[in-house]
């Protein structure tokens, strides 16, 4: 598919993208650029890098595609980074969790005549690094498109494709919508699972044992969700801060009523709430997302 | 061990319980107790019941060990119900989430020479019902006992010995202590995911559709939890109301200090929260409960 394709960051996502393009030949050769020796000694090592480098300009010079892998706070620089050195018709696209901003961060840097086709694979797991990464993560998953009205229509074919052949089901979506639609989804749960498993971390030491080794009655799901990575995870807060305020606000109404309901005693409250969410389960597993 | 067992309820918890009791022969007789003939149907069917009755009286007639499996709500006027059947060195156990409520309601109507050893399983799925039950429900998961001081150690090393032969670890705890640690590893927990799959469910119906679709990057997780049984948890809620709203508040609080520092952009006031939430996720694996 590719001559030549860049991964500027190499992580999880990175990685098990990096994986699938080795598995079926889909690039010619593989330029990886990171920050630490040691997340490139490990992409050498893993076999995924046929150049690797500090520079991502040198990672993007003559690639025919260049795929953004570093947390949202380093996209500003990249692109500055690699502007100079992108080719004439390359590919731009990136993999970051809300995309109003990365369409923020890397637009003005990118030269005319490039392509950005931004996107965001649903997939991951609470693990980091490129050791993490399995080229079978993005099977069945969704991946979200989302380029401006007006995109080169060959390149966003062209990034579709690749995803595809990760496994992935593929669709367009505005970068607004996105940015609500998974501050619903995703942005809120990670905030809510961040903030009870701090509350465990503020008990008394010997209350705090407690918790762990009694954890498995549903604070322990909390905990693997509490546990992605830390710097990815802040930048997704301060970047989507808008859309991840307005439904933090709701769901804090919502925890109020509930609260009321239990001081109040009111059981046909409750368990009419109960009766509700459970049925939302029901979807999702009809979705096949379970 | 045992020549007559009564189980009053049998869903998940009883029914896996009862299951264990067959494979292991542990029991002469199992008779079951509960409210609809059609969880009576099943009980039968899946060969877990000896006699089925509609009377937890008959049930608990010359039971050696009478293990009460219905929601907490239901505690009082079963103990009722069965304290006049119960032969004199009995033993009455239980598996609701909260002890001090399950003493209130049991205690007072006992006879004197009958043995109160309540008991919490700490084990469980989304599913309810006694075809959702299985033997390996209980194995390597813990059994709090809650005797109170006095309780005949004969008694207590017979339930012990019971949920040993389940698979389960077991460990004796005081049971105002017991509610505290659960209001934080399960009843906030489920309260919290209970409230964001309900605040998803009050979306317009287009976004709610593409949560679903959308749910596996975190919400799924919560689905799972806020698929729990309706009147099970709407019992705990109502029961554990103070160590809740205590644990609660809490959560609340460090959820607004969260909410503070995503409006501000303290960017280095989340990674700190978030490093530091990911180190317990450590400790959740390494004392074996992941």
């Amino acid at each position: 598919m590719f001559n030549r394709m860049a991964f500027i960051g190499i992580g999880l996502i990175g990685s098990s993208l990096a994986r699938v393009v080795r598995r079926d030949g889909l690039a010619g050769e593989i330029a990886v650029a990171a920050r630490r020796q040691e997340t490139l000694d490990a992409a050498t090592r893993l076999g995924l890098a046929d150049q690797v480098t500090t520079d991502p300009a040198d990672a993007a010079r003559d690639a025919d595609i260049v795929v953004i892998c570093t947390p949202l706070g380093a996209y500003a620089a990249v692109a500055e980074a690699i502007a100079p050195a992108l080719k004439p018709g390359a590919i731009v696209t990136d993999v970051g969790s809300v995309k109003g901003a990365a369409i923020a961060a890397l637009k003005p840097h990118l030269p005319a005549g490039v392509h950005l086709v931004p996107g965001h694979p649903l997939a991951g797991t609470e693990h980091s690094g490129p050791d993490s990464g399995f080229a079978e993560l993005f099977e069945g998953r969704w991946h979200l498109l989302t380029p401006e009205a007006g995109t080169d229509a060959a390149a966003v074919a062209k990034v579709t494709e690749l995803w595809q052949r990760a496994g992935s089901k593929v669709e367009v979506m505005d970068p607004t919508h996105h940015d609500q639609v998974l501050a619903i989804t995703s942005h809120l749960p990670h905030l809510i699972a961040y903030t009870i498993v701090d509350t465990a971390t503020q008990l008394s030491t010997d209350l705090q044992e407690e918790v762990i080794e009694y954890s498995a009655t549903g604070f322990r799901d909390f905990t693997r969700i509490a546990a992605s990575d830390p710097v990815m995870w802040r930048d997704i807060f301060l970047t989507n801060r808008e859309a991840v305020l307005e439904i933090l606000g709701r769901f804090t109404e919502d925890l109020t009523a509930m609260q009321r309901m239990i001081r109040k005693g009111d059981g046909d409250g409750l368990e009419e709430v109960f009766t509700r969410t459970r049925a939302v389960r029901r979807s999702v597993i009809d979705a096949k997302q379970a």
